[in-house]
């Protein structure tokens, strides 16, 4: 006897190239997609009713959608992050139905480490200032910009959150010698780095050179960068955000940017996004935002594809999940 | 008995804090400054009559000075180069008199290792153009760019020469399994990584993703970087040169970004310096240039006088010196 056929929902958007090997790669089963397939993985999709016949979900499906199926078994998003998923009616649902939910942050965790990676190469060279002038050697200028450049080793980081992109971040930096350790909330002890928790995070700002926030967003994280806690940063500490924008004051911020005891911070994600064209922050020159682009990269809906159809074979398989979530 | 007094001539430009530690490192010996000290280790300095009263010099010493030079014994450069000195009379000046000529090479290669590691990633993760867009996810503008972000990770890297900087480079790229080799002229077989003589250079450049340029200015290498070993490089190829400028023929290099060829290039150093306001590579958008500071750091005059002082100590003790290069 053959398995039975599945009914596998799709509503993740894909180049040609990816749907061609998303066909192959779930024959024989079916896929379904909706009416309209959203422009990113970041944007919620329409309600679709095609989600309600469906045994797996690929994509951003719909809340209210998933939490009225009744063939749904696992749901793979095509995202790192999960908001709008994470709340105690999804997870009570998920968990009466043995609806498994997993994401995609194996696929985003090497473009997010290497572009945080690029915000502290880039602040520590003094790229944004090198690249506007065109000063002579043994100019005032030169000397300023040479003496005010930095090397990483041996500098000190505080990882705030600690998943994918955390773990793949200590890889990248391990060359050079710095002293890194991370906030978790619940230290699991596989870390391979010193793990603090928040209520000892004061004395790993004091000597930090460098902050960087990969928290999500939920509601212990609103504004978890909040003013106290920027002044528990040694002056001249430089902040990067590749977490959620929520999870910053930037009021806060932009005070102590203006105030000179931030040297800076690096941010790809703020709220809202993009900031409104009379938002403080871009007007701290100290300030630098690129517009969620962290976790892009050439053939990513290719990858995406990849990893779900990597998990579609455990699946099938009965074998654990990758990046379970629920 | 007590060994003699060395008189030691010091035209290192230095900051209070650097003189202080060289005068406590050198006691009980002589130190003897210039008329005049250089504002830049790059910058040619005067010749000065000084000079022929020392055993040792530090600094950037005039080469005539130096020819006439009855003493001197040991000179310890502030700079990673030494094109002034690479002459063949200077050569046989310091072989006849087994004058030993030293670099500092060792203070400047975590610091250009990581500038150019830098430029690396600001080009993968198009950080030039996120940080000067407020696109918002979904737009045409924000799919683009997020397509256009590249990962360094498993990519192919070619550096033309092979010295203390590479050798650094290649130890920070370790963590993304890239396929890195080398152009060196005479391979010594303890690299660690692949080399290969600049007659088999086509076929590296043929499959990689970065060509980083190390090479000193000498005979061998003006205009390496030519018509020909551009059209080489791979569509789309990104072109790095931390070396020296005149490697490099501008106009053909231009010419390759203009063409679409070259898919960008970074470069520290370029001939001359700065280049003149109306040089076509200020008007190619994507050139991206700093003004040789890749070997610039804060601390970086202590750093100079504590590599000096570590090599006096070898020097009184009859030990090989560092980065030995006469």
């Amino acid at each position: 006897m053959t398995p039975p056929k599945l009914r596998i929902f799709c509503d993740a958007p894909s180049s040609a190239s990816a749907l061609a090997i998303l066909k192959e790669g779930t024959a024989p089963h079916e896929l379904v997609f909706p009416w309209r397939t959203a422009e990113s993985v970041l944007v919620r999709t329409e309600p679709d009713p095609a989600l309600g016949t469906a045994d797996i979900a690929f994509g951003q499906p719909d809340v209210a959608g998933v939490l009225k199926s009744e063939r749904l078994r696992w749901i793979h998003l095509t995202s790192a992050g999960y908001t709008r998923y994470d709340t105690p009616e999804f997870r009570a649902f998920a968990k009466s139905r043995g609806l498994l939910v997993t994401s995609s942050s194996a696929v985003y965790a090497e473009a997010c480490a290497e572009h945080v990676f690029a915000f502290m190469l880039a602040q520590a060279r003094r790229l944004p200032q090198g690249l506007q002038t065109r000063c002579a050697s043994g100019s005032p200028q030169w000397i300023q910009l040479r003496e005010s450049s930095a090397l990483l080793q041996k500098q000190r980081a505080v990882i705030l959150g600690f998943g994918a992109i955390a773990a793949r971040l200590v890889e990248l930096l391990a060359p050079f010698e710095m002293e890194v350790i991370a906030m978790r909330r619940k230290p699991r002890g596989d870390e391979r780095i010193p793990i603090v928790t928040p209520e000892h995070l004061r004395q790993a700002f004091a000597t930090a050179d460098h902050v960087i926030s990969i928290l999500p967003d939920n509601a212990n994280s609103i504004h978890f960068i909040s003013t106290e806690r920027l002044g528990w940063m040694k002056p001249g500490a430089i902040f990067y955000n590749i977490g959620r924008g929520t999870t910053v004051d930037q009021q806060a911020l932009f005070e102590s940017l203006r105030s000179g005891h931030l040297g800076a911070a690096w941010l790809d994600v703020t709220d809202p996004e993009p900031l409104p064209d009379d938002h403080p922050l871009w007007t701290a020159s100290n300030c630098y935002i690129t517009p969620h682009t962290a976790g892009g990269h050439h053939n990513e809906s290719e990858t995406l594809v990849h990893h779900f159809l990597e998990n579609l074979n455990r699946f099938l398989g009965d074998l654990p999940l990758r990046d379970r979530i629920m």
